[in-house]
């Protein structure tokens, strides 16, 4: 095989413009280097509680491991159902639930629904790549309004998100509490984007899969306090960091009735159904989860309070205390390449750390860092990076 | 909310005009119906085997429950290059290999990797209608050649097939086995189609999940027979079929190596990962599954073999003996609506079937049977059916 025809296996221009995550390119370069402490990516340094690990490995042994509804079992349906409206201030419907494998796949089911090629979507940044290029893969475009680290917290120009609108937005999506900043949207900015919305019939995508991860409520304003059934309104949601589930791909989308049919035909072409076991070990969590909830949140409070002092102690680091998810997202006085000096911690500090380069332009600057782990190993990582900083 | 309300809640026009699934509109109509054989659905009536749900569950205890490798384990990986390589002419090695969250989702993957909109993609008929409405939500067209229900068997005329091929034609997809007409390309057939492909640079996707379920030789004629590995070549499989894992989800892709990158970076916006204790059990399936295909296809065959007999012994009905999948795809004479027909099967017989119009224009005419079932419940399936067609 030569060049030119080498050069003939690509994908289409949109998705060779796709950027790699600049995470994994850091992270996949440093596999197997010994004493490393991972603080990179979005989980727990704990796997699942052994409740939900053996509420799975019980289903599967029963034999759980047929084909399940599109839109996820009965049980686990009204199982979350019961659960949003315990949480939040309006009931939800089990005919608003739909069951997703993975937050990840609902985002990508939802741009699937909704982008087409040319239209565009509003969004909040600095952010998770992946509800941007989602959008990308669609064809859309995607106009990104980044929060201003201000003197107390990160905070949003409403006016600017609006001004961004135009007759080819499709939707407005805000991430709240924010990936990677730990910004948390109030009840007050919730209304004011629902009422712009509305009168013009677009879109609000609410990713809340960190609604429980916060720290001085139970949990985070959602839309779901807001909405009426019919609002064109989806908010998406996740087992993951929840109930420490990243590797199991379960998730959840809470939508007007309306498209309970239309995610059910996609669902049927896009990955037919969730596993069968994983939805039931997803009723266990649900029911029996909350005491875990309770203590991993105080748990990552006790990591959150000390990483910010640790970081606060190093001169050239300015940090906000985050209010919600359980990143910290500071700011490395003089730094320019974020992917660089994530790199340099790698191989200097042994401290894997995520870029703010990753959650696009407006992050440059930031360095994001996952505090769900040991005080111990916090303690170690951050004795590692004043040496580096000092 | 008022009725103009209502109907702004809508999909991109694309997804509203998707099909719904005609198998499930049937099969949701008579969830809890006493008594019913359901063969509608294409899954054995048997769960996955023990020493890999075993395995499974052992690695759920065990802590797999973190993200892993976009593109999957790499002992899984390893394990697939090795299992291919042994079953084909031609070694496969592990950077062709991209695990995925089921043979569905990698269908997708593909769909949004090379589907451009209003490009085309050339397609054998009937068939499974993912194969078909995946290209659909990318805004791409499908253009379906029908095998012809010959005096002995299926066949396709491949002048047809390749007379469909134009300048905005991106890949010829092919399905052998196939899915619901059990027919198998011959190696010729295929290399016919690879000639075609090479010179006007079409890509190859060759749909192979049924690849195990062949009744006259160990495996079905493959891509991977002829392939060089930077063919632009891609096939899929599944777990689903060959070690009765559907309700799991897990499957693969072998590609061209270039595009193991666009696949990482796809996979991380789709779908993160697959599930990582579901790999380990993956593993465990390839590595300790082979007396249980034998068994499984022993008895398929003996299934298949009494199903064409009871059905050949129904005066309205014609059949040909499936050489490949788990389905029997049969005729029925003077049959003008297959939906209308499955469904008075399923109220007066209590027999579930699906439509032939499921699988598209071709179809009517047709119902297709899943004859994954012990012999005792097929005999009283034919036993039922026969009252009606006699």
């Amino acid at each position: 095989m030569n060049a030119e025809q080498q050069e003939l296996i690509q994908a289409r221009e949109q998705i060779e413009r796709l950027p790699k995550s600049k995470i994994r390119a850091i992270a996949n370069a440093s596999l197997g280097l010994e004493g490393l402490i991972p603080l990179w990516f979005g989980e727990s340094d704990l796997p699942t509680p052994e409740f939900i690990k053996q509420a799975g490995a019980d289903a599967l042994m029963q034999g759980c491991t047929f084909y399940t509804h599109n839109r996820g079992i009965p049980e686990l349906r009204t199982t979350l159902a019961e659960y949003a409206s315990g949480l939040h201030a309006r009931p939800v419907d089990v005919d608003r639930i739909t069951v997703t494998a993975s937050g990840c796949v609902a985002i990508n089911l939802i741009q699937q629904v909704l982008t087409d090629p040319g239209s565009n979507t509003v969004i909040v940044g600095p952010l998770w790549p992946n509800l941007i290029e989602t959008i990308h893969i669609m064809g859309g475009e995607t106009r990104i309004v980044p929060l201003t680290f201000g003197e107390q917290a990160w905070t949003l120009d409403l006016d600017r998100l609006f001004d961004q609108v135009d007759d080819k937005t499709t939707a407005i999506l805000i991430n709240s509490p924010g990936n990677p900043t730990g910004w948390v949207m109030e009840r007050d900015g919730q209304q004011a984007v629902l009422d712009f919305c509305r009168p013009r019939g677009l879109w609000f995508i609410s990713d809340e899969v960190y609604h429980r991860l916060v720290y001085d409520r139970p949990v985070a304003p959602s839309l779901l306090d807001l909405a009426e059934p019919d609002d064109k309104v989806l908010v998406i949601n996740s087992f993951s960091k929840t109930w420490a589930m990243s590797g199991w791909r379960l998730g959840w989308v809470t939508a007007p009735p309306r498209l309970g049919e239309v995610f059910e035909k996609v669902i049927e072409f896009h990955y037919s159904c969730p596993a069968h076991f994983t939805q039931r070990a997803g009723v266990t969590a649900v029911m029996e989860g909350e005491q875990f909830v309770r203590d991993m949140v105080q748990r990552y409070r006790a990591a959150r309070d000390l990483s910010v002092e640790r970081l606060r102690a190093m001169p050239r680091i300015q940090v906000h205390s985050p209010p919600g998810s359980f990143y910290l997202f500071f700011a490395v006085d003089g730094m320019t390449d974020s992917v660089a000096e994530c790199r340099r911690f790698v191989s200097e500090a042994r401290v894997g750390l995520a870029p703010g380069a990753a959650f696009g332009e407006a992050g440059e600057g930031f360095i994001r860092l996952c505090f769900a782990n040991s005080l111990e190993t916090l303690h170690e990582a951050f004795d590692r990076m004043a040496s580096l900083l000092g």
